[in-house]
């Protein structure tokens, strides 16, 4: 339960101060626990229809909650930087029409109260890992936090971002792994699945996997989303884009709805059998 | 089936060559196609009874090959080097008490013909991937070679050293995934199982998975094992010392024999459904 | 002046647009252009004298500027976070003192317009290099901003993210290299030297290189602070601790003042007769 | 004197063991202990003429030993791989004509008796730093040995393959610095300069930098070449090819004799006061 047997400087998240594992609730559903989350929808909301129409198909095949950018952070100013406040009135839509809780980014403490009050869960992005004023602003609400690993985030720096949340009072703090930065250049980034016994095994909050922002090529994600459950990782984010070719970004990276649907049956078949072992896991 | 649209400089290893899978037949077993591979034993042959007891105890819990160090690359040369000619004759040993195909390191040119005599796999360890000479002279065998992934090597670099011993006239190669080197310090190495679908999808030769170095510690080599084998690798290579505090290299991440059986139990729940549909895989 | 003959996304910090070095006026001062910057100053300030007592000697010793943590970044929320605007105070105090300029980092946009009250130079650290809003802000003021790179920033998102501050009409941008991770662990991080060549021709804006979080120990500074110099960096930037083993922060590789004395001498031997020649460099 | 308070594996090639400074003599010359060591030459030996002409104008420019692969590690087995012994032979009748001393990779023991009628320090290729079996075989010897720094090795591993070498009774190894693998994509490797200081507090062997290999790209050479000088390696190893484009191989990172030329000049401009201090460096 500790790193080399080194005391870890997180209390909160450590497991040893809380060996149950920490299940969060978004509205009616759980994420932890033994149940399985699949956050699925596009990278960035385009339009109105867009994220209507996916959020449906989503729904029908089995997600459990739906993702999609509003605010956008993009390496070049140039680039489209999402629909903004709009978005998230789109996205809050889609929720109304398929009861779908909904995830998106927040990267600006100015926009937390607006942005609260249309989505379910935070997105605290891996470039923002270690932006400390906005994660102790998100710790200050009881909103559930999805905290993304930094690019070159170690698991114990991770965990620390993770305390800042909760040393101000939220509990609700869901981690993501979602890659990790390597020479290897065949894939977007590394998708470390060890992370998901570490983090197990070092704390007792919930662990979901992003397959793919960690390995960025569509063909690749249905056996990465399959190891990571695995794993025992507590659920999955995926990019689905109705035209991935025409997606305003990330589209390399994004499944169709049938590539989706064809994963859940996937996904259905492995975790039926080990689904309460997994449950029963710490490691 | 090619990185980044760009065409490989490796021929003989690529799938686009070779649409379908290779299968290496080792005695009367096959690596690939379907067929799930389960290699286990010491990281070190430290005496005969211990390799001999070690061997019925994997082959009664289901391993289908025996490994075990004879010849041991170590970073210091005032470490234990391996027993030698003598390790490679209790292996042999263990292999007419049990049936077990043995998997050994090979490090040195001058004693290939010898190792030959004992061996069935040939392992080419992770430091000697780009020993050019090596795989030429295990290239010029018709032995299969099990081919580890360098610390730092692309998967195309990878692929390009497997092109190495395929262009000298042996098509039995085998890769096996060991974890690349990173920032992260709170496991050995960094298991990269996006290489198991990568792999799959550039080439034909089969893929294993080494979670005791990719990982290097002991509790997190069971959910490593399921998910390689959820991300499609074609089998694994374990550590299983019967005694890992007492072992003479590499205990911290050797399983036990009662934890390697375990864990054969939940392998089998695992991939008994999915097995049909991994076997039928391409990515 | 591109990487691998692409053309590059950043425009403003382009070389091709701006064949001429940037020289960014700090008061009096001028970074970029042959000047030869030298930043110093402790890690964070502690209190009053400690902060007073230092810039003296620094600016006796030959030191442009002087630097202090105000607002500091930590990992763990227990760690001391700065003395907030009291340490700006102080800073504001010593430059009164000395006529040395002040940089030191925000992290919050709503700190912004109190900062700027005292300081002279806006530092953006290392985990807020892809703080986007963050660095809109900046943009939008004409104070100089320092920009750390990222841990593990590739050069060309760096420039990007110099873009984002150049494309809302702020022109002075100092960037500076202070070390990426890498799997090495005998130094705190890996002093990226390469970055300086190559920035200087892909940019036109000024580099300076923190060698202090680059290397990370102190007795390894002065040589990475020559090295730095002698690749064409326009100046350093340097942790000077009255008394390091009992610094608050980062005493590890913090110098003594006598240290920084022996350092500056070093630097005026190695750098007077190549002074001319590093000036008219674009590589 | 060591890595976090650790006590070092290796013995021979600590500085505590052995607190002056190695010199290695190669014919007159010496590596190490304040001399300015220059290897230069083309990556392949391609025929007689090149290298002859070549080694005269190196001569002529200042350059100290003269390098030229004959036997080329090659990712590719479908790559032009050296001339083998005739290149070794040409490279011996370039030192017939310019009295430079020849320094050349091994891969292959049963090269080695063969290779050492010809030339004058065996160098080591990054690829084979942890080639045990090989260093041992270079330990039995008397000539130099050039051991280069793998790909991703730390510092402490590169001082355990050097002493494979002293361990076995040859005292003659240099160093040499040649890139390490890291996230970044501008250079080719990231020359890792922290490594110079590293190096000479842990242990007393000389170390060189190879900036060609290390940053990849001819134009940010020198000023690599310069930072590696004043960071107080004792000497560079440099790829110089009389017609870049043209060449066989690594000619992107080549210079040519005119740029090898300026580059002394500079080199001597930079090193000639700084000389007695770097010599008594001991970091």
């Amino acid at each position: 339960m500790s790193i080399h047997g080194k005391t870890p400087a997180y209390k909160l998240a450590s497991r040893e101060r809380h060996p149950e594992p920490t299940v969060v609730r978004v509205g009616k559903q759980a994420v932890g626990g033994g149940a399985n989350t699949v956050i699925a929808g596009p990278c960035s909301v385009e339009n109105r229809e867009q994220i209507i129409q996916v959020a449906q198909q989503l729904k029908q095949y089995g997600a459990t909650m739906l993702r999609g950018g509003a605010f956008k952070p993009r390496s070049s100013p140039y680039s489209f930087q999402g629909l903004g406040e709009e978005g998230l009135k789109y996205l809050a839509q889609a929720r109304e029409r398929t009861g779908l809780p909904i995830v998106s980014e927040v990267m600006d403490i100015e926009h937390l109260p607006m942005a609260c009050d249309y989505i379910d869960v935070i997105q605290i992005g891996a470039r923002n890992m270690q932006n400390y004023p906005l994660l102790r602003a998100v710790g200050r609400l009881k909103k559930p936090v999805l905290l993304k690993r930094g690019l070159s985030a170690t698991i114990e720096e991770w965990l620390m971002s993770a305390e800042y949340i909760l040393s101000e009072g939220n509990p609700n703090v869901i981690l993501c792994e979602r890659g990790i930065r390597t020479f290897e250049t065949a894939t977007r980034n590394t998708l470390d699945l060890n992370a998901v016994p570490v983090v197990k095994d070092l704390s007792h909050l919930p662990i979901i996997v992003d397959p793919s922002h960690g390995v960025g090529i569509a063909r690749y994600v249905p056996a990465m989303s399959l190891a990571a459950l695995a794993a025992g990782a507590d659920g999955l984010i995926l990019e689905v884009h109705p035209d991935p070719e025409r997606a305003m970004s990330d589209g390399q990276q994004s499944l169709t709805p049938a590539e989706f649907n064809l994963l859940m049956q996937r996904i259905e078949k492995l975790t039926a059998p080990i689904a309460p072992e997994v449950a029963a896991r710490s490691v």
